[in-house]
């Protein structure tokens, strides 16, 4: 497999962004932050907490953001996205910039709330890049961290065409690779792809509290590989769950009915088509999610069996 | 991290096995006959699918059984879980091997059921390699599948020491490590590590099944991870799982149960404490999960968030 980023060449800012203010030094936010420094471009940071403002200013991110300067070409939101819709408002009183946009894994609901609170939407460009690690905090940060990877940016009739092509030209120099999604699109394919399944893993994880150390002994690279994302952040993520409540919770019920059922099947010592039917299910799921990621495809695993 | 396979140098040959038979040439068993044949074992196969059996052979794995030679030092037995007892009693019918072991991935009732069916226990040790991958057949068969890989044997009453070491001879010379396990507190364990898990990914991979090209063009590592195991063979696992029918049942409701308590949670935009909680003890298991598994520690892998 070809990465795309070797056809493409290394990400080169756009002449439109020059200075860049990324509010919230967090894994994603630090990350956006080198993305955009190895550009060339400008960026001010800030974060409520100063440790994790030091943290990024530390690692080279940008310099701490200074008041009165000109307004930013962008301000980039990469707060929790409970806080966004606020964020983005207070950005706006202090005129912190021309164009605004966000990273946080939900949209819909924080898009209704900007609106509902006043922001000014004709320069907002909600986004999400699906990129991220289970460590979280400046610390874990990288420039590459974007890199050939997916950017939904999710139009909206508020939305000024020349908005959006600034943040699209933010995506390109960060490495990211745009994709246009209605929020509510992408809602419903970010909790298939992303939400849920850190439900379910948490949930396998879980039973894992407390683990006496025989049943540790046996631990394989299959539970490693399924409870990988159940290492991330619980305050964050519960954030994300509500702010998703509907289409996460409708997948989570088909899962749960599922592997409720297949407990009872092996109860009863049913007929096996019951246990069948779904590891089929999951065999035709897995085909697709394979070949929709060839890059892990490429990949040999090895599993506890 | 040190591989334990560096320390040990490479595996060697113990004097008392010259000659092993291996019945059944799928993925396990035909690794197992590779292994062997490195440490200049000679080998003989069989498997009721004359593909099967040819394809391990033409792999080097050895040689097809002929009829009438003198018994093997050891017969491993690598055929689904519900049929070991089986071939077990015809093997000894036959005299094929003075030792006789098998690589199923459940202990306790293959052991009933050898019992009931009047095999010979002195001479039978019941074994299970904890290694695998998604593929199966000879063809995705390898030597070092085992390397360094826990491989539980379960003492029973009736079992002859002697026995014992040859097996566990057997084990060393495949690169694999001996852990002594009773058989029940074994299938406890392989539910939680392996069966249980398996599931679990199956169920969540079924959400992706007829999945839609715009949801597949949003997924990531993360999801890519966490189904990866839902590749295996349906009827493999379907008859492993009735096997471990009980220890199975009882870790699928648990998750069940709390993956369905979150779907409630969020749909009642219920407090946030109940969603966290759950994350938390997500987070307490992968962290020992991460201790008990240091090669995947090691890797520092990136999540679609």
């Amino acid at each position: 497999m070809t990465d795309p980023g070797e056809l493409q060449g290394p990400p080169t800012a756009p002449a439109t962004i020059r200075r860049v203010t990324v509010i919230g030094c967090g894994l994603i936010g630090t990350s956006v932050a080198l993305a955009l420094r190895r550009v060339g471009i400008r960026v001010e940071l800030t974060d409520d907490d100063p440790r994790s403002l030091l943290g990024a200013v530390r690692m080279g991110a940008g310099l701490a953001l200074s008041s009165g300067g000109p307004p930013a070409d962008v301000v980039v939101i990469a707060t929790p996205p409970s806080t966004v819709a606020g964020v983005l408002h207070a950005a706006q009183a202090r005129e912190l910039g021309q164009v605004y946009t966000d990273v946080a894994s939900t949209k819909a609901r924080i898009l209704t709330e900007a609106e509902s609170i006043g922001c000014d939407l004709t320069s907002y460009v909600p986004g999400h890049p699906m990129a991220g690690r289970e460590l979280s905090g400046p610390g874990a940060a990288h420039a590459d961290l974007f890199a050939g990877r997916q950017w939904p940016l999710c139009p909206h009739p508020a939305m000024s065409p020349q908005a959006m092509r600034t943040v699209a030209g933010l995506v390109t120099a960060c490495g990211g690779e745009v994709a246009l999604l209605a929020a509510d699109a992408h809602d419903r394919i970010a909790a298939a792809v992303s939400h849920a399944p850190h439900v379910v893993a948490a949930a396998l994880a879980a039973t894992f509290a407390g683990a006496d150390p025989a049943t540790l002994s046996l631990v394989g690279k299959g539970l490693w590989d399924v409870t990988r994302v159940a290492g991330g952040s619980p305050d964050l993520w519960c954030d994300i769950l509500h702010q998703n409540a509907e289409p996460v919770a409708e997948l989570l019920d088909a899962v749960a009915r599922d592997i409720a059922g297949i407990a009872t099947a092996l109860r009863v010592s049913g007929p096996v088509e019951k246990v069948t039917e779904l590891l089929v299910r999951g065999n035709e799921g897995r085909g697709l999610i394979v070949g929709a990621h060839p890059a892990g495809a490429a990949r040999g695993g090895r599993i506890a069996a």
